[in-house]
């Protein structure tokens, strides 16, 4: 039998790009762009971007400059927003890549006229309920007509849109039209991530945002999830072993064997992104005969390992598979029990370099 | 007043030098080795072997074939023990870079048999009570005196070394000395990581395992932390504002503001690294008159921003940098907020590419 010791991350572009398609038509009229911060959620900026870039999208959203400079080269004709904005340290990569900043503060402006780059215009993002980045409307009333012209798109964000009947979607929807009325008539404009395309038409504006829903994550979750998910994670038995009654299991001896039982070392751990909240609470997915067998994760997850109880297997052997992630146990399912959310769990496993990382065409 | 967007997260490789010496002083009689697999615990493997090689040190610890041929160039005549051991997947590297696989089951032996690299002597993990890999006793009596002999290291692991006065710690010793007494009488042997060291000489044996505690934290929790704080994480302020008393916060409207306040948009958020369970609970360390403010979160920490109550400072302005970690606030301080190890933390934080990660030598 062969024996394996690497943790695969499979991320299927093919299933993004049918999530793409069909949050593109929940988007009409609006037009859709492509959320790949954060390393696209930690997926891959470059191998998502290109993916969304060849299936026509032309308008993407980053958080720093350097997340624009680096998926320039795949996006060469396309609209990149840099949500942070601009400042000094990341001046050099607006030029560069010739990026759109998204001015959110008096101050940025202020920097940003003192350093415009020719033929940019910077979109502006506005406070209607968040109360996180933009510009209060006390703020936009010491603008100037012609300052209130110079922006590509407004923007502004929704603080609730994952929850259908909070009434904060109505009061910032209504606040973005105040805004949009009195100060930015004829400047197209974007309100709505994934979640909110999901609201209805009266939320999508020009251009939706398109993130998590593409990656798979039900940001409807008050509707079954229509999104493919896109990913897999799993990693090979290392060692087979029994466990007599009343031994310990991990660090701290947290698990306790109340029987007989015979457990498994799965070579994947937090060192890879996956949550040590798992510890007592996940659980490693084996087949047998195609039906998933959910196998519960013992004691502590550690840095490299986790230790399931795998005594209602039949055939395991050393060298197979488990998976932590798959159609069957999906990114949200695991963030729930981890108690996170998806978009986290997913940043921090993507980005490491020590296991194989693996893509779908 | 300079606008800033980009996190800075520092590594000060000169106390990580200090902390090592320091520990190699404690785990005399043994020799310490550098434990540097997930990159280091996310700090940078070849940075840090780099540091570690140049100070002396000569044998490395990794959990992956990769991560050891990843530094095998800056550690050329070191020791170098890979702890998950050896596979089809990752027998490349160990030919390439000439690794000393740690078997821990007799599957992985066989494997290793059919698959021997000239000039390596294979290290073999022992079961003591971990419940993780290593050979059972009933394991070990399979093997022929011949086998036996051929190790360059035996190794096993602690359990619970940080907690002074767990049985378990006894209880391994004792497991370890029989294990080595029976099988192993003069092979050289390793038992203890960071926290081992700290339980006294009789669990050093040959040679220590330092990691976390290299690293600034505090594995020996029942004393004052002996190490120094070697990493500091800070962000700049994009947006100072006013919060009304009854406004919202962040997603899911999570705080609602008791009285008028003033809040600081700070750029780093859990796409950093940063846990989003400091939502509500983290703090932002601002320094008036050199004296630190520590500046609650309030509401979800995002992807990119958190928010934070800056109500009782006086001079702050956009472009200041708030303080995640430092020594005021240590790895351990922001992880007992985040309900985890600062293991885990700084394994997330570490590996991100798109904030300025800089090294102090």
């Amino acid at each position: 039998m062969p024996i394996y010791t690497t943790p695969i991350f499979n991320i299927n572009l093919k299933k993004l790009i049918e999530n793409y398609k069909i949050l593109k038509k929940l988007s009409q009229p609006a037009i859709p762009a492509g959320v790949v911060k954060d390393d696209a959620y930690g997926l891959g900026a470059l191998e998502v971007t290109n993916a969304l870039y060849k299936a026509g999208c032309r308008h993407f959203f980053v958080a720093h400059g350097s997340e624009g400079a680096l998926i320039r080269p795949v996006a060469p004709k396309a609209q990149i927003f840099v949500l942070q904005g601009i400042g000094v340290d990341s001046l050099p990569y607006f030029k560069e890549a010739q990026l759109t900043p998204v001015i959110c503060s008096p101050d940025m402006l202020s920097f940003w006229h003192k350093n415009k780059i020719p033929n940019i215009r910077p979109a502006i993002q506005v406070e209607t309920g968040l109360n996180r980045l933009g510009f209060t409307t006390k703020d936009l009333e010491k603008l100037s007509p012609s300052q209130l012209k110079e922006f590509s798109y407004v923007l502004s964000h929704l603080s609730c849109a994952d929850e259908q009947a909070h009434f904060m979607n109505a009061r910032q929807l209504n606040n973005f039209r105040r805004i949009k009325q009195k100060f930015f008539k004829n400047t197209p404009a974007t309100l709505s991530a994934s979640d909110g395309v999901f609201l209805g038409t009266d939320f999508h504006f020009d251009l939706t945002r398109l993130g998590a829903a593409l990656y798979g994550i039900n940001t409807a979750p008050y509707r079954e999830n229509e999104m493919h998910n896109i990913l897999e994670l799993k990693a090979p038995v290392l060692q087979i072993k029994d466990l007599a009654k009343g031994e310990f299991v991990g660090y701290s001896a947290t698990f306790r064997a109340p029987q007989d039982m015979k457990i498994a070392i799965v070579s994947v751990g937090y060192g890879d992104g996956l949550p040590r909240s798992l510890s007592n609470r996940g659980k490693v997915i084996f087949y047998e005969n195609n039906e998933p067998r959910f196998c519960p994760i013992l004691g502590r997850v550690s840095m490299d390992n986790i230790i399931c109880d795998v005594s209602a297997l039949k055939k395991l052997h050393t060298g197979d598979f488990g998976y932590l992630i798959n159609d069957d146990y999906t990114i949200d399912d695991i963030a729930r029990d981890a108690g996170t959310i998806a978009y986290e769990l997913i940043s921090n496993i993507g980005k490491n370099q020590r296991f194989i990382k693996s893509y779908t065409e």
